[in-house]
């Protein structure tokens, strides 16, 4: 599963320049019982089987150990929605132990006995907390120093804005009939960036009203005068 | 980067069975240059490549012929949010055509000239569209007849009421002086199902009012009598 796609294209590159590593561990290894048990029946009955929480705590304290002050999030779909300024944040801080489940997931112990941070990478159910965990670190090895290069900073891109990115066009200029905006090829970069700003808040609005409610409401200075952080 | 980490565990033992496949293209062969590109510099000017629409077209219309009837997904941040509810409609369907892009994204006049559906897996920009497939395929490959067995229908998941799953709990019973709640040991299956549907309540409202909001919503009956459908 690690590197998995991550040893391919950008952040396999990425992975063979040294500019990243990933260190996996298996949670059976720290399994007690000669069957490497990591999961039983769940408490109270139902479908399943859960990780149990002394064998998975002493994976979490074997990491710790061995590469401590690392922020420890846990994959899973109860957790805080990832947000493309945590995923900066991660890319600019010392790394990141992550917990990846299987089955039903942990029992909720670990959450109170370890400082566990709960993250979901969306809506959904996924049949594993590694899909999750390779979503997260692709997003955040692309932010790394030397990935992307100095041209392409993201700082343009989708929700780092608190808005979707604007539509982008390229050669040929005309394709089936349909011309590249006019704008576009005028040359004039002030009405270019006018436009691009005016797209991406009409496409954020119609497409996304949740983003473009946080935004607005970012944008809103209180009455107070206290003057609310954009994030 | 196909069938990648779905040729692993759960999703890998499905795809040895014969209960999905996966047919990847390669867009680079439907270029008409000898270089095979397939990108370009954005109108307008900017940071990276835009990926051409006459190129990715004549990929797109070729799966088409080949796998007609299949719903055209592309995977990109300026989509509408993956659900559950799309997952589950998805993984019930014939079986899905993916676009997965990289760069700055696709000419946008590919959305005007083919019926596609953007699909975003969250508010967080990934190195290209591939990963986001492996989410998506994988939270559809799990709900496949015989992939997770009758036992785990996945029927009492989060999201799959409008609320987060209620927390695990398996054996040991007591963990570094932690106990399993009393009501998962008494035995009592109408009083574990109420603990259960109320934590579930509780932890949705604390951890995401969003969500919350959404539930209570599709709960309210409107005045008119008109009843609102919940998905």
């Amino acid at each position: 599963m690690f590197p998995g796609p991550l040893g391919m294209s950008l952040a396999g590159r990425a992975l063979n320049e040294g500019r990243w590593r990933c260190d996996p561990l298996q949670i059976r290894d720290f399994a007690t019982d000669r069957h490497r048990s990591v999961d039983d029946t769940p408490a109270g009955g139902g479908a399943g089987m859960v990780l149990r929480a002394d064998v998975v705590a002493a994976a979490i304290d074997h990491a710790a150990a061995t590469a401590p002050d690392l922020p420890l999030i846990a994959m899973t779909p109860r957790g805080r929605p990832l947000s493309q300024a945590r995923v900066r944040a991660l890319a600019a801080g010392p790394g990141v132990t992550l917990l990846c489940g299987r089955f039903e997931g942990f029992d909720e112990r670990l959450f109170e006995a370890r400082a566990i941070e709960e993250v979901s990478i969306g809506d959904y159910v996924l049949s594993g907390g590694e899909m999750g965990a390779l979503v997260l670190l692709d997003a955040c090895i692309r932010l790394l120093p030397g990935v992307m290069g100095a041209a392409s900073s993201g700082d343009e891109e989708s929700f780092e804005s608190g808005l979707l990115e604007y539509p982008h066009y390229t050669r040929p200029q005309m394709w089936e009939g349909r011309t590249i905006p006019e704008v576009l090829r005028s040359g004039d970069h002030a009405r270019i960036a006018a436009w691009r700003k005016s797209k991406a808040e009409t496409d954020t609005r119609l497409r996304r009203p949740d983003l473009w409610e946080r935004h607005e409401g970012a944008r809103v200075q209180p009455p107070s005068g206290a003057r609310r952080e954009k994030d």
